[in-house]
């Protein structure tokens, strides 16, 4: 069993360790979108029953337009996590497994805890047939490297060549619907794409994720999750929203990144990169920044691999905002 | 893959058959309490965020105590279908499976397809060397079959003398708390208790169920759902009903079995078993029967395995059981 990953969002422990309450903490350790969408009317009924097929359809149908993915229907799973999980399956028998890196953790545990062989890899070119199984996350969490989609694609074809699969979790990707290659899975049989329905949306407590798939390798996930994966509220209030106000949601999104932005790069910080959702600073001693704002209840994502990013989340509102860069500001960095 | 099962709650498919819309359809056919517990005030902040760990921790005291396990503190998994999912990765290598059957048809679904061999058996003198998992569901489902405690326990025994678990599913428990072994996990560590949350409750659109484990077991079944598998709101809401009025619950299933069965016993209908949240009935031929309250847009739960069977779950009210006893009634049974 591989050691578990300390990933952002863990105000709990950071609130034990640094004083306040959680409530009082200003969390900037995620990439989820800080004002939520208004959560719909949900019916009793979704609640009460075992989710009903007719309301996983909805969702479904909404996602497929919503994602752009043509005839396929998209299958919704409790989380992206849910399908990584799966991943080591889906591998490929003695065969190895190429990750796009650096990027989220979760692939490379999931996987060696499985007990395959791990190759981080950064271009096509790096890929062999020995890898039956190439995992690329685009935009990169944390590094907002894009893959654009002519490359991905291309990264899939080399996987073919093999008898090899390519996963795209494009979680981070709602804000750039032009560079999904969700609507190239039904030309692609061996492309899988993940979605996250939690980041963009701001609901990331329903545990929503969506897995673009073949036929045949959506009733392998299927089987292997079971009936009723998928919360009836989850699939209910995504259907909704996703037919819902999306551009008022990116133009809210995109006002708060701006104002992240614009706080990070006065305080001088070296912005190396990010998506919509959280932008990446370079600096001589993140760890530092990383406890200095602990002491003034500001949590950022730091990373064990590079002790010079810190990973830093958008504020909900312009009070947050100026509590980072009064912070920052006191520390003079 | 083995094939789906047909389980209750398929209005949709119904009533694209025997017409009517679902909503309009009476659904018998699962054992769901069917006046769900008033649904708590959720923090804004649970369907925003990820499953923070004090949301988490708070539901896991309160199941500790609502199901009484002492130290143990069960581990929240999205509803019992996601841990019988994880079994056949704890059957044992080279080992085989014996199930107390009949009973709820996913346990050997899910095993078969993972290419085990699953054995039926009726009493522990069954049980063999060769068995590294036995599976009883007690109160039993569709049966109704009781198993008291001192029986669980020896099956347990004779289940470690070969270095074997036993997992026990307890989703119609919460009515006969003094028949749960749950409170004996701590002093077994090869007993494993599966609790559903939905049934009692009324909410099984949330997607919840317990795992009562040893710490082993239990690391084992967190490791492989991985981060955030259960969803905010089912664990705030799990959180504050365990804690409430269970007993008012408790008296309104009462009232609403008494008044099924009332109306089966009048009709003529033979009863052969249930539990609290539903009653089996026997009939020469029972499939004719579904079928006729399919006719009256009247789901019950037929049985592939026995086709005397037909089990009837509790409907929500008065004129519920008005329209059940016309209909049966109509068709003189």
């Amino acid at each position: 069993m591989a050691a578990p990953i300390i990933h952002g969002g863990g105000i709990t422990e950071a609130a034990a360790r640094f004083g306040g309450t959680p409530e009082n903490w200003l969390d900037l350790s995620t990439g989820i979108n800080p004002c939520p969408a208004a959560l719909p009317e949900i019916d009793a009924r979704v609640w009460h029953r075992l989710p009903d097929r007719h309301v996983e359809e909805a969702a479904r149908a909404a996602a497929s337009r919503y994602y752009r993915t043509g005839e396929l229907m998209p299958l919704p799973v409790p989380g992206t996590q849910a399908a990584i999980q799966l991943l080591p399956r889906i591998a490929g028998q003695g065969k190895r497994v190429a990750i796009f890196a650096p990027t989220y953790g979760e692939y490379a545990r999931v996987l060696k805890a499985a007990g395959l062989v791990v190759d981080s890899v950064t271009c096509a070119g790096d890929l062999q047939a020995a890898h039956g199984l190439a995992v690329v996350v685009n935009p990169n969490n944390p590094t907002g490297r894009r893959f654009p989609p002519e490359e991905i694609l291309a990264i899939a074809e080399a996987m073919r060549a093999h008898g090899g699969l390519l996963v795209v979790d494009e979680a981070f990707g709602d804000l750039e619907p032009d560079a999904s290659v969700a609507g190239h899975v039904a030309a692609n049989d061996n492309l899988v794409v993940f979605r996250s329905f939690g980041k963009f949306f701001g609901l990331a407590g329903l545990r929503l994720g969506f897995v673009v798939a073949s036929r045949t390798i959506e009733d392998l996930f299927r089987d292997w999750l079971g009936p009723w994966s998928v919360s009836g509220p989850a699939l209910a209030i995504s259907a909704k929203l996703m037919e819902g106000d999306t551009l008022g949601i990116k133009v809210g999104i995109a006002e708060r990144k701006a104002a992240l932005d614009a706080v990070l790069l006065g305080a001088g910080l070296d912005v190396v990169g990010g998506t919509g959702l959280f932008t990446l600073v370079e600096h001589e001693r993140a760890y530092d920044l990383h406890a200095a704002l602990c002491e003034a209840h500001i949590l950022t994502r730091k990373f064990d691999y590079d002790p010079r990013w810190l990973r830093i989340g958008l504020s909900p509102n312009a009070q947050g905002d100026r509590r980072l860069a009064e912070a920052l500001n006191r520390m003079g960095v």
